[in-house]
Formats: C-alpha cells, sequence, structure tokens
C-alpha cells in the first residue's frame, strides 16, 4: 500500500487543500517494461491549474478521483525495464504518489552528476526549455533592445532574464516582493526590477526604466500587469504569451482593453505557446542551458517545501506568489 | 485658383460633412522636379479615420486646416520632371485638391493600358498589396485550411479571399449585406458567407461553415464579430489583424474578452501589419496580382462615387459599410 493524492473536487477560483485529498492504493507487481520509483522531487507549475478545470485546455484535465500528474524526478527501486537499472534516476510525468510502479517508456534517464536532480525539473527542464524556446523562437532578441518579463522571478522569468542579459539585451522584471526584487537586481544583474504591488505608477515606472521602448514583451502573468508593458510597446514588438497565472484562478471571463488596435499600430506580434511545441528540440535546449550553467553563466534558484502530504499546500502558494524561483516539493 | 478640401475639425465618433471644408487655393507655378496633376480617382480608405484624430498612430495625423491626404491616380498636365511626361498618369499620396503641383518624386508612372486606372489605387495598389502580404507573410496558409475573412467584401477582403482559394484554401467570408453575400458566393466563389446583421447565432454559424474549425483569420474589423471567429480557432492558428474598422470610431476604450489565455491554449499567433512594412517587396506583390488578373484568376469590383465634392461623404460611407469592393471617388 501507498498514499496517492488524487483531485477530490473541481476549484472555484483558487483552489483548497478540500480540493484534493491522499487515499491508500495498492502498487501492483511489476509487468515488463515496467519500474518501481521512489519520487525524489516532484514539480508544481502553474499549468496545472488549468488541468483542474473540466474541458479542453492544451492538456486534458484531471479526472476526479484520479492523482494529480506532474513532473517529477525519482529513483529507481525495482526494474523490468532494460536501461533503467536498479539505482538510476529517471524523471517524466508521474503521480502524485510515495510509490510507483509506471511504464519505464515515457521516462527519461538523468545523470545525478551532471547537476542536483531538481534541476531536471526546473532548468534543465520544461521551465527551462520554456524560456529558451519562447525567447529563441517567438521573442527573437536584438542585442541592445529592450525585454520585459513579468512574473520575473519565478521559474520560468529567472531563466528568460539571464539568457537575455546574455544576448545583451537590457532586462526589466516585474514582480510582487521586495525580496524577490532584490534577488533580480542583485544575483540575477537584471537592468532594473519593478515590483508591481508597492510601484505608485506601474506605467510611469516601466517608462522610466525602459526609456527606448518594449521590444519584447515575456508574458508570464497577464491582466492589468500586461495591460501597462503593451502601452509601452515599440513598433514590430514582440509579446511571448508564456503565462496568464494572474487569471487562472477567474470565474468569469476575464475582461480587458482590446488590443488588436495597438498589435496594428505597432505592426507589433503576440503569440502563445507551450513548450511540448517544440520537443523535437529539446537536446538543443538541454544542451545550451547545460553548457551555460556549467561555465557559470546561468545561475539557479529554488523555493524547496519538504513533505509528500504538502504537495497540495505548494501547488496553491504557487498562487499566492510565495516561491522565489522554481518551487518544488521534495519527499 | 483651385478647390481643396481640409480637416476643419477633428471627428469624435463617426466623422461628419462638418468636419470637412472645401476651400480655394492659389496652385504656383512648377518648380524643377514638380509636376501639374489633374487627379482622375481618389481614393477613401479605413485607415484615414486614424490621421483624423491628433495624437500617433502608425501614420501622422491630418493637421487642422491643412487638406486630406490619400492614394490617388492623376494625369500629368504640366511637368518639369524627368520621366513625367504631359499626358501620362501617375499614381501617389495626393491632396485632396482639383488641380495639384507636387514634387514627382514619391510618384509612380502607371500603364492606362495595363489596368483600369483606378486599379492601382486598389487591386494593384495598397489594398491588394495588403491582402497579398498579409496572407503570405502572416497567415502562411496552407492548402486545405480553413480562413475567415471579415470584411469580406472590402477592398482587401475580396482580394484576400480569391488569393486564399487560389491556394486551395476553404474561404469563410463575414460581411453585412445580403447583396455582398451574394457577390462573394456567386462571383468570388467563396465556400460559405455569413451576414453579421442577420444571422441569428454568430458562433453557430461559423461553426457550420468551419467544421474543422478556423486556421487563419483575416481579420479587418475586429470588435464582437472577431470574439466569435477567435472562439473557433484552431491549434496554431494565425490571426492577421489588418483593420478594425468596428473600432475606429469609438470614442471610449473598446474593452472585450482578454485573448492573451486563448492565443496560449492554441499556440495561435496574432500579428499586426501595415503594408508599407513590406515596401521592398511590392514589386513582388504587384507582379504576381497583374499575373493573376491578366490570365482572369483574380475577380475586382468597385464602387464609384463621381465629384470631388463627394470624396468627404465616400469616406464617412466606408464606415457604414456602404461599399462593395473598393470605394473610389472619380473627379
Amino acid at each position: 500500500m501507498t498514499n496517492q493524492i488524487v483531485l477530490k473536487s473541481r476549484p472555484i477560483g483558487l483552489p483548497t487543500s478540500a480540493n484534493f485529498e491522499i487515499r491508500e492504493v495498492n502498487v501492483p507487481e511489476l509487468a515488463n517494461g515496467q519500474v518501481r520509483l521512489l519520487p525524489h522531487t516532484l514539480s508544481v507549475d502553474p499549468y496545472m491549474r488549468g488541468r483542474m478545470n473540466d474541458g479542453p485546455s492544451y492538456v486534458p484535465p484531471f479526472q476526479l478521483g484520479e492523482p494529480i500528474m506532474g513532473g517529477g524526478v525519482a529513483l529507481v527501486t525495482e526494474s523490468k525495464a532494460p536501461g533503467y537499472p536498479v539505482g538510476s534516476y529517471v524523471m517524466g510525468f508521474l503521480p502524485w504518489q510515495q510509490e510507483i510502479v509506471i511504464d519505464a517508456k515515457g521516462l527519461n534517464s538523468v545523470d545525478p552528476a551532471m547537476a542536483p536532480l531538481s534541476y531536471f525539473i526546473g532548468i534543465l527542464g520544461m521551465p527551462g526549455l520554456t524560456a529558451y524556446f519562447g525567447l529563441k523562437e517567438i521573442g527573437k532578441l536584438q542585442p541592445g533592445e529592450t525585454i520585459v518579463i513579468s512574473g520575473a522571478a519565478g521559474a520560468v522569468g529567472i531563466v528568460a532574464g539571464q539568457l537575455a542579459k546574455i544576448q545583451g539585451c537590457r532586462v526589466i522584471g516585474i514582480t510582487g516582493d521586495e525580496k524577490k526584487k532584490q534577488y533580480l537586481l542583485e544575483e540575477l544583474h537584471f537592468d532594473g526590477v519593478i515590483n508591481y504591488k508597492t510601484t505608485p505608477n506601474l506605467d510611469l515606472e516601466i517608462a522610466t526604466l525602459a526609456p527606448s521602448g518594449v521590444d519584447v514583451y515575456f508574458d508570464n502573468v497577464g491582466g492589468e500587469i500586461s495591460d501597462a508593458v503593451l502601452s509601452q510597446i515599440n513598433k514590430n514588438a514582440r509579446i511571448i504569451i508564456c503565462g496568464q497565472i494572474s487569471l487562472y484562478n477567474a470565474t468569469t471571463q476575464p475582461m480587458g482593453p482590446r488590443i488588436q488596435s495597438l498589435l496594428l499600430k505597432k505592426s507589433a506580434l503576440m503569440q502563445g505557446f507551450i513548450v511540448s511545441n517544440y520537443a523535437s528540440r529539446f537536446n538543443e535546449g538541454l544542451t545550451e542551458l547545460s553548457k551555460l550553467l556549467a561555465v557559470g553563466h546561468l545561475k539557479y534558484t529554488q523555493t524547496t517545501v519538504h513533505g509528500f502530504e504538502r504537495l497540495p499546500e505548494a501547488l496553491i502558494a504557487l498562487f499566492e506568489g510565495k516561491n522565489l524561483g522554481k518551487l518544488i516539493v521534495e519527499l
């Protein structure tokens, strides 16, 4: 028997612990091609909120009574799958469960000597690749351009900001916390950071920090913060729609200024994406990110929550902006 | 002395004839490099509404007391510019004036044997090139895809729809008039046309006519019509923001559903543009459009208003959707 965390009810607005339930389940014997796993680190990510709703999105919804699934790194404790020996580590989409039996197909082996294990669900996983491909394929940054990043101290934002600095750009971050602001300025050397919760005038502060206007906007949050950034875009601006975390818990259709006239006036491009669009090129991204990490050009930070039973609490904390960098749960 | 039409006051909302004034002005002697012109056909286009406002847009505003400027085709009646002989025709940006003295630099000679003169401010001018480059550079249509075109019976829409048909696409037009609908279906062979003013359910009618969803949306109008089309887009959709005529007369910031979450879910691209972005490639577009016209693969239609003094009335009529195809004023 082991514990799993299932979706008990669909949240209306911000999820609460009542939407989750821990239950005991049997763990079956291994069939051929399967492995038994002990999760080491499990990921909580903003996109998971979408899966808690019913109805189609870019990923199918979680089912009621079924375990929550997410990225994770785990130790192989028993194996009937060649290439996945006992004692090795794997990463993949895993159920929130303390002991897992799963098909090895779809898992990737990871090398604990290469980086801390949790990095494989962070800077060397989905969030890192999201920053890399969003910037490269949609942002198409040129040296000297100005980029604004919302959700700048999150898992994707800290990587995107550093990659933009490496490309010779002026990087302005938006965050909602003074400690995060100091981290982005002092540790990651952003050119400017705005605490949107304390600034008296967001529009004015963006204009001050981006005196030549905004060429690229890497949007992780949406809503009124984005309205302010968009008001300052330059001709031929590129707007990368990576996340809209400020709206994920909305219970009615969010309304705002219609932006098509602005895109028209500015010949601007706005594009949404999900990292799996670039799955065939993940190796390119991982090679580049690993190299930059190895030589110390990329820094990385995480907020760690300890304990399997705190997974729901950690996911909820994402929407309260409690994490600096990637939020992970160590078991 | 000649007559010119100047901007007398800036409109609030829909322009009225009171915003314009006819005044008499002197026409100077020719300096070197100049020509004297007798306008043959002058253009009224939706984008001109933006220039009637103060403040920056993608083209600078008209000045109060100064003549309205727009596309036009004219006869050269006197010339001190080599290459622009008396009796030849030119097209370019011209003031609304019955007799014009202007620098020849910036004018293009046109060949009246090649096409009716008015075509050079239509299908072989800005509107035709707008359709061509919007489709080619943003729409990136693939054979078999479904495209929806709003403002389908306008100067740009009729060209865009036919180009999409030539590329083997399913073409759905949206228009606001039964006569236009019949024209698009019977003369231009659109696969489906919706009269948004009479349909009981726009969303449902789009879904019925585009059963595989919408891959490309060529948007000339914006507003609630666009909301309905966007609700039906497919993954990797491209949304070409060419015009937003339904909003040009708005007196407050138009509000609507925030669309970033949709673009995110669908990995969709939305891009605004102005045809002059592609100025270096106009010859490519004109060659292609001329060829298709010559072999009869492109049809073209215009609505003609007669008389210089009716220019303001013609411009206002654009916003009332009174034109089938390009709206022109013959002097």
